[in-house]
């Protein structure tokens, strides 16, 4: 804008706004206008929640997963299965399997993949972590639930290299048909997967 | 989610973040992991930010515009025509003409349109002030630039009547073809109204 035409609080507003994950510039103003607003409703509890989490979340230092506890509550509950671990890379896909209800296990967060070209190596990964896990026993299967990339697919190899030495089930989540999918719209790998791995009705 | 995963400072800011227009559920839980895996550079920020739109941003009580001064900055701006009035529905539509850099002028936001259906009267906007302002003296021009919805011009015909007495101009904005349009795409409104205002090359 030429000419400034609201206070610099409303402009760091949107600025900072814009910055989060699924809001452009254009929804960020919107966004702004809509807080501002509601100023007892919104902005103000908005603003609260995020000091609140600010100064409460961290990183659970058993498993990666972030919370407001440490270790954090699924490495605390004693209803899991806390001999089946989970390996996932970010937090957004414990959530996921989570509000899916895949298993009530124990999770592992990497944190990210293995990538050369993007110069992440396995130190930079959660990676020690787990074989201390392991090593210090009690866990009798690793599910290595990594996404279906070519990132994916190097780190859990690398995965398995490390757990190799140890007695301990190691699987992968199931490739196949998306529950819901049509076929025309798969690609070729995911159908010949499951072709592959059918099973008897 | 059945079981709790996380702290409750966590779902309460997934939950006010879904709140925002823009942002559903599952952008909620993205935004709010972004955000606590930058606690420094980014949620930090945005608490404090929060914090002193909540505190300083106000209505001013002359244009109905949102800022953190009252008369507001567009209001006090003695570079701009003080005697020309845009009257708009929302802040986001007096944004949306300053980015277009549309005209120099001063503004009115009505905060809504007339709706019997949703029990919106003229009480509920600020027809009275936009009355009395002119009645103050000073403005020679109301441009009504209300969306072109059913009830933005039947609050744009409420409001010429009001303005009825006044010995001033009051105009609209043109009806025709957007700038980068495509004929084919318009409907017959505008194209008609395009026809009608055609102008010589």
């Amino acid at each position: 804008m030429a000419k400034p035409i609201a206070g610099p609080e409303i402009e760091r507003l949107i600025q900072l706004l814009a910055k989060l994950p699924g809001l452009g510039p254009r929804s960020a103003r919107r966004a702004t206008l809509h807080l501002v607003k509601r100023k007892d409703q919104l902005l103000a509890p908005l603003a609260e929640a995020m000091d609140r989490a600010r100064a409460n979340v961290l990183v659970c230092s058993n498993c990666g997963n972030i919370d407001t506890r440490d270790p954090c509550t699924i490495c605390s509950d004693a209803t899991r299965d806390q001999s089946t671990v989970v390996v996932v890379e970010d937090v957004s896909d414990l959530w996921a399997l989570e509000r899916a209800k895949a298993l009530n296990a124990a999770y592992h967060v990497l944190g990210g993949v293995l990538s050369p070209l993007e110069g992440v190596g396995p130190e930079d990964l959660t990676i020690r972590r787990l074989v201390e896990r392991v090593a210090e026993g009690g866990i009798s299967e690793v599910i290595v639930a990594v996404n279906a990339t070519v990132e994916g697919q190097t780190t859990a190899h690398y995965l398995i290299d490390q757990l190799a030495g140890f007695d301990l089930k190691i699987t992968r989540l199931a490739h196949g048909v998306p529950v819901g999918g049509e076929l025309d719209y798969l690609d070729e790998g995911t159908l010949s997967a499951a072709m592959r791995a059918r099973t008897a009705f």
